[in-house]
Parts: C-alpha cells; sequence; structure tokens
C-alpha cells in the first residue's frame, strides 16, 4: 500500500485566480520559500526531470514535490520512495491548476514534510498535469514556470502551443538519449523555442542518462536563490 | 506558400454541446457520412496515423481530413500535400473541439473538397488538439472516438487519463518501431486501457515503419461500412 498522502482538490470559489496567485507568490516570498511549476504533455519525463532537479538540488535547498494528475498516485510515490516529502493532488478530472488549488497542496506537503520531522519545504516544486494547453491559462502563484518537451514529440510543438511555452522562463529538451530513433532537430526546436519566448532558457536533457541536468541546475539555483534572498 | 485553407473557429453559442452533438451524429448519418474523431498528447503521432490510413482506406471511402490546433497550419498541408482535401482548423487557443466548431470545419472541408471538384468526403477524420484531458470532455458529434498513445509516453497513461481511455472506442498504440529505447510494457498497457474500457480494440502500430496498419483499417473499414448503410 501506498504511504504518500492523497489530496482531492477542491475547485477554487475565487472568481480573481490573477490576483490570488499575486498572493499566493507574495506569501511564499514573504516566508522565504521558493516555487516551481513544471508543465508538460503527458508522458514528456516531468516526474524523471524532478527527480533528478531535487538530487542534485537537496544540499543547498529543503525540498518537497507536488504531484497533480486526475487519477492515479505512482508520480508522488516514485518521488516520497526517493525520500522527499511528496503529496499526490487529485484535480477531479480538472486540467490544470490553479493558485487556490496550489495553496491547498502547499499546506498538504507542508503537513506532509511535517510527518517526516521535517520543516516546510522551502523549494516547492509542482508538477503540473500533463497538458501543453490549459495549465499554461491558469497563474499557479509559482515564482517560475518551465515546460518540459521530448525529443519523441517533435521540434514543432512550440509552433502548436504558443501559450504554453510564451509563459515559461525555462524550457528542458528531454530525451535527448532517443534522438536516434526520430527526427528531431536540436537547432529548430531551439529557435521554434525563441520565437515564441525571446529570453527563454533552453536546456537539452536526459533524465533517464543523467544529461545536461548541471547546467539546468545552477541556473535554477541562482534563481531559486535570487527570489529567497527577496 | 501554404494552399490549405485555414479556418477560424467561432466559440459555440449553444449550451447544450451533447444536444448538438446527437444533431450532427444524425445529420450525418443521413447524408451517408461517417465522422471519426482522433485524439492524443501532442506529438503522439496523429497525423502520421491519419495519414497511413487515409492511403489505405482511400480506394474504399472519399477521405476527407481536419486538422484542428491552437495555432500553424503545417498538419494540414502534410495531408493535403498527399492528396486529400484537408483544411486547418484554428481553436483560438481553445483546448478541444465542440460539435458545432466540428460543424463549422465540415462545412469548410467540404467547401475544399469542391474546389478539388471533389464531393463532400464521405469518411471525415478528425485530428483534434494534442491533448489528453479536455477533448475527451467533449462530444464532437463524431460516430467513432480513437484514441493514440505513443510508446514513449509510457505504459501508465491510461491510468491518469481516465476520461480520454473511457471515451474512446479504439486505442493505437504508435512507435512500437521506438520501443527498445524505452521501457515500455505491451502487456501492461493493453491491460490499463481495457481497465477503463473493456471493450476498447487496441492496436499496436508504427506508422514510421506502416506496422499495424492493416488490422486497424480492416476494422475500422467495417465500423465505417456499418455506420454508413445507416
Amino acid at each position: 500500500m501506498s504511504s504518500v498522502k492523497i489530496i482531492e482538490l477542491k475547485e477554487s470559489i475565487l472568481e480573481d485566480n490573477d490576483r490570488d496567485a499575486d498572493a499566493l507568490r507574495a506569501e511564499m516570498k514573504a516566508a522565504r520559500r521558493f516555487y516551481l511549476n513544471i508543465m508538460s504533455s503527458p508522458g514528456s519525463g516531468k516526474t524523471s526531470c524532478i527527480l533528478r532537479t531535487a538530487e542534485k538540488l537537496k544540499e543547498r535547498f529543503s525540498i518537497g514535490v507536488m504531484e497533480a494528475d486526475i487519477d492515479a498516485s505512482v508520480d508522488a510515490e516514485t518521488v516520497a520512495a526517493a525520500g522527499f516529502p511528496a503529496v499526490q493532488l487529485h484535480t477531479g478530472g480538472m486540467c490544470h491548476l490553479d493558485a487556490d488549488m496550489s495553496r491547498q497542496g502547499i499546506r498538504a506537503l507542508d503537513a506532509a514534510a511535517a510527518e517526516l520531522g521535517l520543516p516546510a519545504p522551502e523549494f516547492v516544486i509542482l508538477e503540473n498535469v500533463g497538458n501543453l494547453v490549459c495549465p499554461a491559462e491558469f497563474d499557479t502563484g509559482a515564482e517560475l514556470n518551465a515546460v518540459i518537451l521530448s525529443v519523441p514529440e517533435g521540434d514543432d510543438k512550440p509552433l502548436k502551443y504558443p501559450l504554453m511555452f510564451e509563459q515559461c522562463s525555462a524550457a528542458l529538451v528531454n530525451k535527448i538519449d532517443a534522438a536516434p530513433a526520430f527526427d528531431f532537430d536540436f537547432d529548430k526546436v531551439k529557435k521554434n523555442i525563441l520565437f515564441r519566448k525571446p529570453d527563454c532558457e533552453v536546456f537539452f536533457v536526459s533524465a533517464k542518462k543523467d544529461q545536461g541536468f548541471d547546467e539546468w541546475c545552477e541556473w535554477l539555483a541562482a534563481q531559486a536563490k535570487r527570489a529567497l534572498r527577496g
């Protein structure tokens, strides 16, 4: 049996999600906490990228992970098995998380950390619902949004899902180890990402083979430190 | 320059999409036309699976294809280049198609066919927006829904995206040629699909290598013939 807490999120009753997201960002900043929102298609490797990232940064930050899904709890179990405080958030069929749902999740994550005898994590990672469309439309209150695009999905995806790439400060191109099996143009994908978001930081990684994570994690740690300094 | 028509869909003003979808199904049936809705994550190979399917069935049915995307028109251009009537539908940021948007698309497709000197296609294929969540919530009025799940996405996806698999009569597991590069369990994915939809027809295919399409197309042709007989 699973030991991770499954949180059934309640739909927000707030009308103004943007204002609520700004409020959550201010709350997290005041509490010296950093909130990272990871988005992607289903199956692009969010969980394994989060695990690699958490492993590399765990000496520098106390890290907790919220795994959002419509159903199932395999991802939170994977993260918890690696030793990180984790909760599974169920969205009740909804295709995205908003700020109030984030706040419910962070409270549950803090409770899960407390049960492990740990303080509230200062570095909170959300694995959003696997979806390249809707999560981009809802501000979660995160300090930083990142998108993962995997090689098998194709280098044209930034052209087809504009808002997602416009909303993200960083893009991880994952599964580069599988590139030989696919027609995938690394220069073209970078060009397509920068077409949507000219100042996006693009990282080429393989979570499976542990490639490219040092560069991403150094950049991410710098962002988090700057935010935590206030 | 592209020669395909790009249709900017208007948001439906109808409140009852389910009723409108039933009406569209009845209209298509009365006109002896078959409407197939293909759904999947971004990058699972919808366009290439549709092309393989259209090639194999073109002697038996007159086929037209509607490609839905938030932006870009590469998919419709690919289909048109293969000689099929095709239109690109832009959803204006929306994550799904509903019945009224389908009707707008079918009208545009019929006009595109007429420009080629062809009758209104009797077999209409919709490539829905790449998204495993929202398209499953909106009845397009199609006679048959099929989902594509590609090997790199992982065999656990039916557990995480329940409604999508519950809504589909057929599932194509695509990119089986790439299986050696991934941990993917064919028995497990079939079990997970049937857990969501016990009578789902599951086909293992590779659009890239033209594997598995004869079986899928024979099954699909039988469904279409039955529907066209009325």
